[in-house]
């Protein structure tokens, strides 16, 4: 993780990744047979583990929770140089694209189908609501701001977003 | 552009966009002297263009155009593989990283001014309407369904998009 952090995939050398776990060579290799399998890997693993779902009693409660996750998770040294260089990778590779959509679209379906359900099971959104577009509007803007534009959150920033997107997805 | 797309910023070399250019390499080391020189200009070349701010006298009006627009670049084959790419490889060169996000948050804060401020001059939002949020909230949800999660958008998907992000903004 560390190694794939600092160089990229493009640049990443099982030579390298040996040296930096103090192992010899034949010792990765007997585990994978190459640095695409050895990532994959690594990303399903990662990105299997399931993530925490809120369930504070409350949206307002479940919602502020999952958006302070999500933005100290964005806002992690690691992550923030790994995630834009399987984004990048998977753009022309299509065995790292699917491992990851897979990874992204389960969790952005327990994201939602938990979050938004519970808020409609409470009265708190209203029936119809659509945890896609529910998902995209939770994540969507703090990924944009964190991950892209990489311009910090200023003070009222979580709470104004988190405003917005409540009044948005109540009025369905 | 094509080369950078293909290949990839890491794997891209002087050589290989000669020959694809149909120059020798001497003909491009006079115009850049390395790779990064090459790739920042184009990228500020590109990104300093300005983006046609839509004006169609509605609020509605000027997001749902907007909105198409970005769905479409970000959907446009160059620009789903360059994109990635520059971010990845933003994450680790300061001086790519400074170029993206000067380019980024001037159009940010353009789109911001003008569509926002002309929907707040016509009473279609009320006045202390923070632009910044207001731009998260129409990128970020399209940015991380066409360009992180890579999901096609559903035949309502816009048009519902657009309808909670007005409501959003409505309750300021």
């Amino acid at each position: 993780m560390h190694e794939l952090a600092e160089v990229g995939y493009g640049r990443l050398s099982i030579e390298a990744v040996a040296r930096r776990a103090g192992v010899g060579k034949t010792a990765i290799y007997r585990r994978w047979s190459n640095k695409l399998e050895m990532v994959l890997e690594i990303v399903s693993d990662v990105a299997g583990r399931s993530v925490p779902l809120p369930d504070t009693g409350s949206f307002a409660g479940d919602l502020q929770l999952l958006m302070m996750i999500v933005s100290r998770a964005l806002q992690h040294r690691i992550a923030s140089q790994i995630i834009p260089d399987l984004m990048a990778e998977a753009s022309r590779n299509p065995q790292i694209a699917e491992t990851l959509q897979k990874a992204l679209r389960t969790h952005q379906q327990a994201v939602g189908e938990k979050l938004i359900g519970q808020a409609v099971t409470r009265g708190e959104l209203p029936p119809g609501t659509d945890p896609e577009v529910a998902v995209d509007l939770i994540l969507g803007p703090l990924y944009w701001r964190l991950a892209v534009s990489r311009t910090p959150l200023g003070d009222d920033y979580l709470e104004t977003l988190i405003r917005v997107v409540t009044a948005a997805l109540k009025t369905g």
